[in-house]
């Protein structure tokens, strides 16, 4: 019995990819150093760097009119260029969710039927055609959230899609356990049974994936290809001030589709504004069974309270780092202000609160005061922020005025022992920056230091010593959760101690990081970007699980004798 | 750095068993017949056979003072046997809630940092230790559940067993996905970045699995050897009218871990009896993180409801039938007889809406009219129930009075064709006994017929046709949700299109079972059971999504260059 539309242009696809995949799943169980696209620009032919910028040029100011799903209006968007606090005068297609659904419904009933080897040959051909539009959305990456060119393009860029190579590596790895068709026989004595199974990977229903500001691309595609290898049809509702980006990978998906006879509606870009939006209707609607967020807490908890719904959840946390003891202080100030700097501290791995020991701090030359360690981080930081090529290199703009106004708030709370200040962008004068306040709290239990303040800051938090240092990052990962943490020790005793301690409350700890080694890189293939299993996040870029539960085995038997 | 507890004796029972847990392993992709325990029990020595029944008799009337685990109080259980109707006799050691899981999470801290190589060497080890008891736990099942012998000694004892191995080799699987130890490198240009990394996978926390009275072993195995493999310590609590089987494995693991220098707590017997029952106080314990249940609908709910919970439910469906055309009606007629009699329809895979077409039913020889279709499931039914010998090793015994009550309620609301009466078993005089009802609905939308009349029953639902009865299953399927379903069509067009629109539903379909092979049954390492994608389960037996679920994977990473 075949119960799949077969296509041999789509089973193609699959032959030309498969060796690919098959390394990339290679690559994930081995976990060392591996990529699929390199992250290094000039790796790229030099014709798709000027044509990418040519083609971000030509789209501002303009419908984006390459996607292929019905449409009722054109809404101009929020989208505004942190470098330039321009609209990016962008507008896109919308229709209303009934309809959004009723067009997923339809693409789903036609792609669960397409089999999953032609699924995944279309999905890794998408990331190859993506790959040629890097420039592009590097450009569209960088005037919507602020990130820096380098970051731009490596974020939205390679790393990206290398997450969405191994989301694809890991449904090859769970697709395959199961074959589709088997013939079952057993002796029952006098007769001999035969019984054909047939099993088929059902996805659990529609997905919904809610982007955001800061990652528009990184953030979505592990969840949007997941979805889509299961045979999930996907409504993708970008954040209203960052879609531009996410668009151009939405329109090389429904560009393919349409090519290989299929519906374009398979993913559909649900566009929502600040005055109108959408995601709660949506999320909501009962016909969707599966949701994918990044973002703050609070909608995050709504998301998990709706009956029904299978969520992969990444929220904020408090990210925590613990100096025990150290090889060579001032390396480890650099490591970490370069962090707590990076994208101004938008990311959700940048570190927060630095427990520092008031007893001091162990190195092989004798021990650091407190307070040494203190001037050491703010003398880093203050480094960083003053240097007229590093400053605008890495710490980029802030995605918008909401992030300044935290940052200004928690300065007005702490003990501030560098105040948060604009720096110049020297070939953006309008850019809306901010250089990192560096904050002390009195006493580690100080209540505004138990919460995430996401943006430019390091928090200094005393304690008496490392183990009371210890105990307070496994009760701060318990309770609010963490998407990385560090712990700086020479002590193998100690950190033997901590790693346990810290892996019971399912936190991924960096040890000594220093050089060009950073807590908040979580690299594909090898690093899982958050456990799922602290308050942080529900979901983990991309163990197993992150696809297993978009989709059920069904087995069908047909009984030939008995 | 050595994060674990290792120990070269546990170490040993890894060696010994992996061979077999690898071939367990390729037998659950592979998906053919294959089992890891004989299903006949004359494949056991005859030693064992005598000793089962002989520790089944000493143990009546006298605690069960097996267990290695702190208790307070001994209570007497509800337990009688279905079969005299009298009590067991058996008392069991209980605590208190806040002890039982103080006393898991003392486990916990110690069982997670046992490798899973360890682990699942001790597992494999308990299972063939259980397989020595397999007599002695059937003759337990038989008079807690009210099964037939040959019935309680499968389901309790081989059976239950290969689906403790599947899911200690889905176990395996996962596990071994992804390493514990990598050193990753990256030329970072001037400088050359080494991180070691580690990968430990870490228990979602304490795990609870309460158990059902009629399948007191085969329901909890799966879940609980899946908890165990993954990490987690584990409560288990019985159904207070079918503890002696399940306290029978619960004490094989507990000496085991006790005799390989762990904590024997690492699994605790949490007993309650009617008058006080402890199960919600148990789910709703903060600590309490994955809940396995098999049971009602309401409590179902309950357990879903509550927040911060994973659960793994089997809860109730309404199984349905559909005859589209047939070989052989006779022949159907005695297989459907057989699967809604098997332990008295007991089993949440017998079937009960039975769709028959007005229009009749299609043979090579002509058309069948509604009316001979239900004439001939009727007289298949009487003749199953007044043999002498086949209604015994059929039917069993009723677990509880409930059943009985639930069928006559039945019956009094619908058209009867044959009415439920008890039969006399030839050896227990006082055994409960109900034959089934064969019942008929005026019309597809009587609300009765939406609902499950668990017990000794087949309900005939007239249907226009067959495209109605398909839909009518597929509504079915998706409001109510379904353990099995069976189609019979010997049209290869109407069996593709059922095939397609019920996979859409998650529903495992049976096509044309006849002869031995009964939809009632679902094979370890062939069939999943239930899908976990209607509403009758949220789990499967035994799939990725079954294990992975349960643990998350923590990565440390420890920079030794950078």
């Amino acid at each position: 019995m075949e119960l799949y539309n077969r296509d041999a242009r789509r089973a193609a696809l699959w032959e030309k990819h498969q060796p690919r995949l098959e390394e990339a799943r290679s690559a994930w169980h081995r976990r060392t150093y591996w990529f699929a696209y390199p992250e290094d620009p000039r790796a790229y032919p030099e014709a798709w760097a000027s044509q990418g910028e040519s083609d971000f040029k030509a789209q501002l100011n303009r419908p984006f009119d390459r996607l292929r799903q019905p449409g009722r209006r054109w809404v101009l968007s929020d989208e505004v260029s942190p470098y330039t606090q321009q609209s990016l005068g962008l507008s896109y297609p919308q229709s209303d969710v009934g309809e959004w659904i009723e067009t997923a419904r339809e693409a789903l009933s036609v792609w669960r039927w397409v089999p999953w080897t032609e699924r995944l040959g279309l999905l890794m051909e998408s990331v190859e055609r993506f790959s040629r539009r890097f420039f592009e959305v590097a450009h569209a990456t960088m005037h919507t959230t602020g990130q820096a060119w380098m970051m731009a393009f490596q974020a939205s860029g390679p790393h990206a899609a290398d997450r969405a190579v191994e989301a694809l590596a890991v449904a090859y790895e769970e697709l395959s356990h199961i074959p589709y068709h088997v013939r079952w026989q057993k002796d029952l004595g006098k007769v001999q049974a035969v019984v054909e199974k047939y099993f088929t990977p059902q996805p659990e229903g529609l997905s919904l994936h809610i982007g955001v500001s800061t990652f528009p691309v990184w953030n979505v595609l592990p969840g949007l290809y997941a979805s889509l290898a299961v045979g999930s049809s996907v409504l993708l509702k970008p954040h209203p001030r960052a879609i531009y980006p996410i668009a151009v990978v939405v329109s090389i998906l429904q560009e393919l589709f349409e090519e290989y006879g299929l519906p374009p509606t398979i993913v559909q870009l649900t566009v929502d504004t600040f005055r109108e939006p959408v995601t709660k209707a949506l999320a909501e609607h009962p016909w969707i069974r599966l949701i994918d967020y990044t973002g703050g807490n609070e909608f995050g908890r709504y998301l998990e309270s709706l009956p029904g719904k299978i969520t992969f959840l990444e929220k904020a946390g408090v990210n925590g780092v613990l100096l025990e003891s150290v090889e060579d202080l001032e390396a480890v100030a650099k490591n970490l202000a370069f962090s707590a700097s990076l994208y101004s501290g938008q990311m959700c791995t940048a570190p927060q609160n630095v427990y520092v020991p008031r007893s001091g701090v162990k190195t092989p030359q004798g021990t650091l005061s407190y307070e040494e360690v203190r001037s050491a981080l703010t003398r880093a930081i203050e480094e960083l922020a003053g240097h007229p090529k590093a400053a605008p290199a890495i710490l980029g703009a802030l995605q918008n005025d909401q992030v300044a106004e935290r940052i200004q708030r928690l300065a007005a709370q702490a003990i501030v022992h560098r105040s948060p200040a604009s720096y110049t962008h020297p070939q953006y004068t309008q850019a809306r920056t901010l250089t990192p306040v560096v904050a002390e709290a009195p006493a580690p239990d100080a209540a505004w230091a138990q919460e995430e303040h996401f943006g430019p800051r390091l928090v200094v938090v005393p304690v008496q010593d490392a183990q009371e240092g210890l105990e307070r990052l496994y009760q701060l990962a318990r309770q609010k959760g963490m998407l990385s943490c560090a712990v700086y020790t020479i002590d193998p005793a100690f950190k033997r101690h901590a790693a346990r301690l810290l892996s019971e409350a399912a936190v991924p700890v960096s040890f000594n990081f220093r050089g060009q080694v950073f807590i908040n890189q979580s690299v594909a293939f090898s690093d899982f970007h958050g456990t799922g299993g602290n308050p942080a996040s529900n979901a983990s870029f991309t163990d197993s699980a992150f696809v297993v539960k978009r989709f059920r085995w069904v087995g069908l038997r047909d009984c030939l004798a008995g």
